[in-house]
C-alpha cells in the first residue's frame, strides 16, 4: 500500500444476524467498537499504534467521540468504514470516520479524539515523537466538532450498576462500549421501536474498574437525552443522544 | 464455489483489541457469536438459511452447544472457523466447527444442535423439506457429543438480573450470547486471571424476553461449574464450564 492510500484507510465489514439489535440493525455499541477497530488498524498500519506508544511507556485512550448517522447498517448488510487523521498535535489526535452502506453511499460520519496517557501515572503523555510520522488528510467530514458536555444537573432517574468480569477490557478498565450499553439500557425496548439513534456524543473522563459501583444518571425526552456515569462522586463519562422518529410501517 | 467446497465452509476473522477480554484473548461470548455467524453464513450459502425456513413459517434456533478449546485466539490474531453438517434429520441438524489459529493449527472444536421452530406456535417444526437440499460431510470432529445437562440442585449462590434493551436480539428474545455473559459474570476477574475456559456446554430450553427477571444459579469449584438461568420457575438455559489453570508467567 502506498503512502497516499494509507492516508485514508478502509475496512470492510458484514453485519451478521447474531450481531443485530431488536430492530434488526447495527447496535450503537457495536458501531463504536468498529470505529475503535478501524482507528486501531489504521494506527498499526502507519506505525503509530499501541506498539509504538509502548516505546515511550504510553497508550492510546479514546477521549471523545461524536457520531451522526442517517441510518444504521441492517441485518446481512455489507458496510465499510474509512478513516483518516484530520489533525495531530502534542496533546491529541483528531480522527474522522466515514461509514458507507452496501452500495457505497455515505450513511454517517464520526469524529474521534484520541489522547495518549502514560501507562503508570495515567496522566496525559506527549505525542511529539509521532509528529513526523503522521500524514493528515483534508478529506471532508461534514459533521460538527464535539461540543462541551456539561453536568446534567438533577437527573430524571438514576440506576445503579456494579461492573463485572464481562465489562472489563484488555486494558483492565471498563470497556468503552460497555458504558454505551448502560446508557441505552436506561430506555425501554418500546422507546427504540419508535425512535432510532440519530446522533451520539460521549466524553470519557475517568476510568472505572472491576467491582466499581456506578450511578447511571439520565435526563431528557423523546428527542434527546443526556447521561452521566459516576462512581464515588467521580464522573466517568458524559453522553448525549439525539433520536429521530422511525418511519411507521403499515 | 462448487458443491464439494460448500460441504465445508470457512470464514476468516481477526480479533481486534477492542474485542478482547481482560486476559487479552477472545471472550467466550464472542466465540459463540462467531460459531452462530459461521453456521448462519453456511446455511445461507447452501440455501437452507432463515429465508428458506420462512417459506414454511419456521426459523432456526440454537438448541445445544458444546465447545472444547486448547486455547482461545489472542489479541490481534487472525483465526478461522470451518463448519460442516454431520447429520440432518426431520427434528434437528448437527453442525460442527473447527477453530484454527493464525498458523492454521486447530485449537478447538464445537458441536451445535440446531432445531427449527414454528414462528407462531414456537413449537418444533419439521425439517423434512430440507432433507434433499443438504450435503453432510464426514470430516472428523474429535470432541464428544453433548451430554444431558441435569438440574444442578441446591446452588452455591444465586444472582438476579432483569433483561434490558441491549440484551434483546433480532428475534426479540434474549441474545444467546447474553446468557453466557451472565454465567461468566458469576465469577470474579481474579478467577479468570488464574483459570481459562477449556470446555463449555449449554442447552437452551426456553426463551426469555425483555423485562423478564432471571435467577442465575451457580454451583461448582475451580475446576468446573454448573449454571441454571431460570425465570418464573421455567429453566431458560443450563450450562457447564470446565476450567484449566493458566500457565503462570514469572
Amino acid at each position: 500500500m502506498n503512502k497516499e492510500s494509507i492516508k485514508e484507510f478502509t475496512i470492510d465489514c458484514f453485519l451478521s444476524a447474531a450481531e443485530c439489535n431488536a430492530q434488526q440493525e447495527m447496535s450503537l455499541p457495536l458501531l463504536v467498537q468498529r470505529l475503535i477497530d478501524v482507528s486501531t488498524a489504521h494506527a498499526n498500519a502507519t506505525g503509530i499504534g499501541y506498539d509504538r506508544l509502548l516505546q515511550f511507556n504510553s497508550t492510546w485512550v479514546l477521549s471523545r467521540l461524536t457520531v451522526e448517522m442517517e441510518r444504521l447498517p441492517s441485518v446481512n448488510e455489507n458496510y465499510s468504514l474509512t478513516t483518516w487523521i484530520e489533525t495531530l498535535n502534542r496533546h491529541f489526535s483528531e480522527r474522522n470516520v466515514e461509514i458507507r452502506d452496501n452500495r457505497g453511499k455515505a450513511i454517517g460520519y464520526a469524529r474521534l479524539v484520541w489522547v495518549a496517557i502514560d501507562i503508570d501515572s495515567r496522566r496525559p503523555a506527549d505525542l511529539s515523537p509521532l509528529l513526523d510520522s503522521v500524514e493528515t488528510s483534508a478529506k471532508d467530514c461534514p459533521i460538527a466538532r464535539q461540543t462541551r458536555l456539561t453536568p446534567i444537573g438533577d437527573p430524571d432517574d438514576i440506576s445503579m450498576y456494579r461492573f463485572r468480569f464481562s465489562d472489563i477490557d484488555f486494558n483492565r478498565h471498563v470497556n468503552s462500549t460497555r458504558y454505551i450499553q448502560l446508557i441505552l439500557d436506561c430506555l425501554s425496548l418500546e422507546f427504540f421501536d419508535k425512535r432510532r439513534v440519530a446522533g451520539f456524543e460521549i466524553a470519557y473522563h475517568n476510568e472505572a474498574c472491576y467491582g466499581d459501583i456506578a450511578e447511571v444518571r439520565r435526563k431528557g425526552d423523546e428527542n434527546a437525552q443526556e447521561f452521566e456515569i459516576v462512581r464515588d462522586d467521580t464522573v466517568c463519562t458524559r453522553a448525549r443522544v439525539r433520536f429521530s422518529p422511525r418511519k411507521v410501517v403499515n
